[in-house]
């Protein structure tokens, strides 16, 4: 027994060597392939569930501070056997990304500028302390595992194949610490668009109740536990009779995304200019690369002004009643673009405008973003299985 | 092919039926019990790191919206199967607890006021989204476990028996969704004391760089996520010669949480009078069990003002300067009470007395928890295995 003496050491953080993001990287040409015996009966491309159904073969690569990387696996697709105590399971140590396979009627198979999700998936990795890798070997690995499951990538430009990557610390002791152990694994998802015809827009609950993410937290990283404690407000927003939650934050209520998608504003700002408006990326915003390529998109048309900037509720509450808002819509790899109709806010319900539908600028983003990611427009966004 | 006049639905946060907060709790009466064939050897009592070695059995109690709860099972130590497109392994969809088995000197077994884990499980698992179950009945499941494994107890005053439950939604589809599938489980691990004699206080780094919780967020729940987001900052503490975080909140650095416990200061207050002061339960503060013990404790004693209160680090500096600082301290079900000797705050090593030896606030406390603990005072804190 400790006597009146004692004193404590450091209980659970536990000093390991916290520089495991400086690895050398596993290698794409020393994959091992163990294909499956049978393979699965495809779904039908139409009306397919988002995430529900999944093709024949994953990727693992595993990592141990003492081995490094192993050798990359495809192999069936399976549960995974992890120990009760692993990290991911107690800690939040995860992370994931998400991006698509797109079969084009020339019916070759294209991703949609898979190296922004590499990266991003470094910088939540090092978020997390999980060990670094070589993006360029990793988008290799998946472009195998897509090149294995091709037959899976829909005939259809109104389906696609959700492509999961995930990476957990796979530690072992219970004790919160670096992982000395990560397993870094991809599966893949035939899934519809997400889209249906007619003027199907979101209602959104904007309310400070529930903050998404925090100055000096994850929220400009897609660590699990951003989504986890987005679930209970998502509750609350249908309770409300909204269909998603206008994540607000601070004091002046600033807008910061929408549901899991970014979020923009389309409107005719405080100085009378045409502008397309989003949050800037101060930390607590997710860097979406569909946010990203519809700011590049919209630069490089030069139609109207271009703008990362700080919005508030009471800017937009302002901006409806002059009848200034054009459009508001979230963004994302999931839906593309996602129309806003309606935010419940302090119980007012502000109508947002959805444009002409012909003519709306969520309609030009959505054919312009898709004649890319389908191959219909030649783009150097574009990377080809 | 999406139309022009496509527009999307949501995508990714589904509406599914988020009342399973309410449901009919699994029995500890039907428990099944499946011993396993051959015992492993234990481990000496002394020195035990914490978390690496795991019992004999475990419980497991799994639900699903359609079936509601299983029986809880006890059976052998092992992995867990999980798909994987598991929510607790994307979205953070987990909680868990940590309490202690302790043998005393009569060779009784006893937890600490494991009722007070019961209900923050059923706290952290409605901010999940998880489903509700009776709180005496999992703690019936778990006096069962520790009784099938009773001989891992360690027979010693400087060790225990830690049992961690853990709790985690494992819907097996993509997309953020009120999980229709969870898994409870609980292992158990003997582990040291974490006291070793001397006068070992830890040294803490104070910066705002990182936040661990803000209101509206998760860190009143023993989420994961709270903790996967604290270990780069632990690494950082480091890297300054540090070996905890004192995570500060707000731009007036309040002082909120040491390292993953709760944090007392013992001073002479800006009043003049003698304190003992913690910050307050306001939504950013873990409600620790030992934090909660020791208030109740020292204003049972009525020797001096016991606080829950806003403490910033200007305060704590100036107390310093003024030689008003008597101990400061962290508190958790790991190391009971941890003594904190220094703290670097704006390049400042702020010296933190560690009061009397033989007559500090942290031995007393130490003294009167462990007695309770290990059975050498009575107390209807005591719930006998």
């Amino acid at each position: 027994m400790a006597s009146g003496s004692a004193s404590a050491r450091a209980p659970q953080v536990q000093d390991e060597n916290p520089s495991c993001n400086d690895v050398a990287s596993f290698k794409a040409a020393d994959i091992v392939v163990q294909l499956c015996e049978n393979r699965k009966p495809k779904p039908e491309s139409e009306n397919l569930p988002f995430g529900t159904v999944f093709t024949d073969h994953m990727l693992l690569i595993e990592w141990s501070r003492e081995g490094g990387w192993e050798k990359p696996r495809i192999q069936p697709f399976g549960n995974l056997s992890l120990h009760p105590a692993c990290a991911a399971l107690h800690y939040g140590v995860q992370l994931f990304e998400g991006m698509k396979a797109y079969r084009g009627q020339d019916d070759r198979v294209r991703l949609f500028r898979p190296m922004l999700n590499m990266k991003r998936m470094l910088k939540s990795a090092h978020r997390a302390c999980l060990p670094s890798f070589d993006a360029a070997e990793l988008l290799e690995c998946i472009r195998k595992l897509v090149e294995v499951d091709q037959d899976w990538v829909p005939h259809s430009e109104s389906a696609s194949l959700y492509i999961r990557p995930a990476f957990l610390g796979t530690e072992s002791k219970l004790g919160v610490m670096v992982s000395s152990h990560a397993l870094l694994f991809v599966v893949l998802s035939p899934v519809g668009f997400y889209f249906s015809t007619g003027n199907n827009s979101v209602s959104l609950w904007a309310d400070s109740k529930y903050i998404r993410a925090w100055k000096g937290g994850t929220g400009d990283c897609k660590m699990g536990g951003n989504y986890g404690a987005s679930i209970v407000a998502q509750c609350e927003a249908m309770k409300f009779g909204c269909q998603q939650v206008l994540w607000l934050y601070g004091d002046d209520h600033q807008i910061t995304e929408v549901g899991t998608m970014n979020l923009f504003l389309y409107w005719i700002n405080e100085e009378g200019e045409e502008e397309l408006a989003t949050p800037p990326l101060d930390g607590i915003i997710l860097p979406g690369i569909t946010r990203q390529s519809i700011l590049e998109l919209a630069r490089k048309w030069g139609e109207f002004k271009v703008s990362e900037r700080y919005l508030t509720m009471a800017e937009l509450r302002l901006a409806v009643e002059q009848k200034r808002v054009r459009e508001m819509f979230g963004s994302g790899t999931a839906c593309v673009v996602s129309r806003v109709g309606r935010v419940l806010y302090q119980g007012e319900n502000l109508q947002i405008p959805c444009g002409d539908e012909s003519n709306s600028l969520v309609s030009r983003l959505l054919k312009e973003l898709t004649d890319i990611q389908y191959g219909r427009t030649e783009s150097d966004w574009t990377f080809l299985v």
